[in-house]
């Protein structure tokens, strides 16, 4: 049944030359060099949310995890572990929706797998894609590069998918206009690397959303790390709806936007070529990286105080991507 | 508390010079050519069994899956989904067995993800492993290039991974000595490869057993697939416990075999090659590849008699790995 459930139902909304149901594992043609490989797990619920579903997550996490690291995504695999009782229909409409973002970021599902585990004991249905990107030999990306002086930008408004996902599981969907920022990232960020700006470092703000980001910089390269609330890119309907589920909106994740470390002289030349990109249109430079001791991230307040930042756990920390 | 259990317990035991914990992807130097890509989710209950655990068997099957495409494994991914109330120590128990495995078949952890869900909703624990492997120039294998007259060799006994599992499930393990065969087999497969035969095709057969690789050779290739029951290695306790339990051998998983076609003139040479492998000494030539219409996947029993051999599907076909 298994077997049947594959290659009726699954494998031909997959379809690409790469993928054979017949064959243990895909072969691709690479270039010698450099390559970057990544796996993430997916278990949002509910699986279908206001911009998205576990479907279009499950592309875009893996694809942006190779796409921060400067690299060009050229193969996912996909693993399906289904709980009994998930309705094909369901099923059906997440497989469109993932074929949709991988066509859409250009990269084959070239190999895959399905278990189906009884149930109660899966959690509707959990998706694992593991991806393999080309890293050009141009790209010089690190925490090493970064040092004081450097601009911190974001490419777009913050918060959304997090918010997204907690306002249908609170009821709330039918009040907001929200909507997941959950988007392949790919080409933006090869948008970046191509500005002529000196890129030292890029990461998307997932779960842990910004905040999280800059602790980890602030921890990883010794030095401090200072935004300004101001120019942080929020929506009025994503503030709003962070203070009536009673969320910090640093702290929500993103699936649709990159942290990008720049040189202070080409944060401008960088932030041109965002703004052109349709996933890039509300890009701003939000801070900068510093000297002051000790290393933290700290938010300038709207009233010119200073806040540190501290990377959220536990409660703040919702299982949604 | 997912960071502090993925610093402080997981990525210790998979330590190696590509992971790295802090970065979303891990990055390797490839030679230019063809890369295989493969992905397997592991849902086995119990989770440890004699002869092995769901940590061996995740490397095992992904190692496996590409070194029976001739591929020589590079990286590989895992991602852990972690139920809540598992206990810790089975946990680190099943990272080291995982490790192990990962040493012995000389392929390092790159790169990872740990997902905690809720209690009730995973399975104790999910893995997904995916694998990166290099495929040599010479390599040619493929279904095409089977042809009547090719012979069917089994690098050892059947069956006994899958009545390991299942005589645990059913409280027969103090009964037996039977023991999982899982094992890493790139090393064996690169043996097979470079023993100067004329090797056509290899598959393991994991889930389906023998019985199932048979069947798909005969539905791929439109030739009929013959294997002689006294041939085929089986163990007296496997025979035994088979008849114990109302399973039939040839469907049983496997874990640690290979199911290689080869060019009948060079099938003494390739199995001399398995026969000094400490995984192969019980390697047999168990059938060929005959022109017999219709194409059919056939035993030839004991009695002398003619036996069609099914895909098993349904109550046959027990989730083991």
């Amino acid at each position: 049944m298994t077997r049947r459930l594959i290659e009726d139902r699954i494998a031909p909304k997959l379809r690409n030359d790469l993928l054979n149901p017949l064959d243990d594992s895909a072969t691709l043609e690479l270039p010698a060099g450099r390559v970057c490989f990544t796996t993430d797990s997916y278990v949002v619920q509910p699986l279908v949310f206001p911009g998205g579903d576990i479907g279009k997550l499950a592309v875009c996490g893996t694809v942006n995890d190779l796409a921060v690291m400067g690299a060009r995504p050229v193969a996912l695999s996909l693993a399906l572990i289904i709980e009994e009782g998930l309705s094909l229909e369901v099923l059906e409409r997440l497989l469109e929706s993932l074929a949709e973002t991988a066509r859409e970021a250009g990269v084959p599902i070239a190999t895959g797998d399905t278990k189906v585990v009884e149930r109660g004991r899966g959690d509707g249905l959990i998706v694992n894609t593991a991806g393999i990107g080309v890293l050009g030999d141009s790209v010089q990306l690190g925490l090493s590069r970064i040092s004081p002086g450097d601009a911190i930008i974001v490419t777009g408004r913050i918060a959304e998918h997090g918010l997204a996902v907690m306002s249908v599981r609170e009821g709330l969907e039918f009040e907001t206009s929200l909507m997941s920022d959950a988007a392949p990232l790919n080409g933006l960020a090869q948008a970046i690397l191509g500005a002529g700006a000196d890129v030292k470092f890029m990461r998307d703000p997932t779960r842990g959303g910004l905040a999280g980001v800059m602790a980890d910089l602030a921890e990883a390269t010794g030095f401090s790390i200072e935004a300004r609330e101001s120019d942080i890119p929020l929506s009025r309907v994503c503030l709003h709806t962070a203070e009536m589920l009673g969320l910090y909106p640093l702290t929500v994740a993103n699936e649709g936007k990159i942290v990008v470390v720049v040189s202070e002289s080409d944060a401008e030349k960088a932030l041109a070529a965002m703004k052109v990109h349709r996933y890039g249109q509300h890009a701003a430079i939000i801070g900068r990286v510093t000297d002051r001791a000790p290393a933290l991230a700290e938010l300038v307040t709207r009233a010119g105080g200073r806040r540190i930042v501290q990377r959220p756990y536990g409660e703040e920390l919702p299982r949604i991507c």
